[in-house]
């Protein structure tokens, strides 16, 4: 079974959410963080009690590495047991990397984030530098493993490149998505939808309901939801049936406990809580 | 003093070739890895031995980190190790990690790439979902650090995205390099290039001379020389005094003792025979 039809099934029984653990020491209570010798191991310990409370209610989780990476080699240990955590729940990871290289290099990266140390079940690419820096993970995606690249993302900056009329009257992201779709149709799941899926913010939901039916097939990251301002109506036009799509939030749900007196106690309960209120959120506002 | 001027310097003195250290355990005698508990171990070794033996003769060395990745966490303490010994043996150090995120998730790459246990004096960033992803970085350009951000790649899916006439008829990556110079402007080192300097391939050299002349203050990283089949007078179109750019090469410059009866025993050597014998070719065609 192909991870993206994991992913849809887990769409269907648990709800939409992605759930970001882009977790910063200071999303942790201090009094937490107080109670490890490293930041590294609060990191995981923190993550390993959110993930714990919200196995159950999330589509899947996704571990953007950046905020890892910050921490150094002991934060890339934090974020390898994580991955491993998330298996070990039943639950499916995205690695949230946006790589993007020459074949040689793309190769490396799917070999480090497909297998070993970073082992999850998918991987954000960034496919500035063309179709052809994909071609290294399709051997991956026949095997099971999926992607998201980047085609319209939910930062102000996206109307830099993706939003240029290029060849054709078309954007940027329009071309960029087709080409994604294409390459998709070689490897379809049983669920409708391909291993090749697609990034496309919450933020900008005008173009959302032709993305979701000109890329037929594509399954969907939906990034830009909570923090940064997207909202439940927003998302839900890149729904089908409820499903298609997995809408992330990190901030929200990791600091929710930061708006309740007991919150530092229950910081797990709080990121749970987050999870049903935006869970229902998109539900109700996609019928 | 800004480290594109230090380049700028390193270039004058040494050449301008830019050496790759995209170490593959493929690339390594056998007898020489056999002599290592673990590969990490006998890749920073190799990486030790080709500094040792060349860090006189290059502007720079260029991380590709996604070989590292691919060992998982010891591949990555062999990645830190490499740039400590790199800034230990005075030389300057250009993490190719090709990053680019919202401003959040930005700064965190930033921090991780500019500090700490994979500190470096210059980073690789993809610009494809905006400029705004640049701006966390411009902190630490104040401070002395510089990126190369891709503009045009030497890679043949180069054309999917940036080569597509985009408003006013321009290429996309011409519009990415406009954006780039201006962003630049604002961070000049006293050599006459900013901090925030352009990777353009070397194997398409017809619109070289146009892009030189265009970002005039513009660094540029140059790739696909060598084993990606760029020859030293495409490179040359991209210089200005023979400066101006810094010329990479990885697999020719770690594997030409594959081509040594000897090799194996002498791979540093041979290691920095390549590294004159393509400072040479540079060299010459551009005159």
């Amino acid at each position: 079974m192909m991870n993206v039809d994991k992913l849809y099934d887990n769409a269907a029984r648990n709800g939409v959410v992605c759930l970001g653990l882009d977790t910063s020491a200071a999303y942790i209570p201090e009094g937490f963080l107080a109670g490890f010798n490293t930041v590294g191991e609060a990191v995981f310990e923190f993550n390993r009690k959110i993930i714990d409370a919200t196995c159950d209610a999330v589509a899947c989780y996704k571990v953007q590495i950046a905020y890892y990476e910050a921490m150094g080699l002991e934060g890339l240990a934090a974020y390898s047991k994580t991955l491993k955590y998330i298996k070990s729940a039943g639950q499916l990871a995205i690695a949230d990397v946006k790589r993007g290289d020459i074949k040689e290099t793309a190769a490396m990266y799917a070999k480090a984030h497909y297998s070993g140390d970073f082992e999850a079940d998918f991987v954000t690419l960034n496919p500035y530098m063309g179709m052809d820096t994909l071609e290294p993970f399709e051997p991956y995606f026949a095997e099971g493993k999926g992607c998201f690249a980047l085609v319209r993302t939910s930062n102000a900056g996206a109307r830099d490149i993706q939003y240029l009329s290029a060849d054709g009257g078309r954007r940027v992201y329009e071309i960029v998505g087709e080409k994604l779709k294409a390459l998709g149709e070689k490897h379809m799941g049983a669920r409708g939808y391909s291993a090749v899926g697609a990034v496309v913010g919450a933020t900008n939901a005008e173009e959302g309901a032709t993305l979701r039916e000109k890329l037929s097939t594509t399954f969907f990251l939906i990034p830009g939801f909570g923090a940064q301002g997207g909202r439940g109506a927003d998302a839900a036009v890149y729904l089908r049936d409820n499903n298609g799509g997995t809408v992330n939030s990190s901030r929200a749900v990791l600091t929710r406990w930061k708006k309740h007196e007991d919150g530092a106690a229950r910081f797990d309960s709080y990121a749970r809580a987050e999870v049903l209120d935006m869970r229902e959120q998109i539900v109700v506002t996609s019928y």
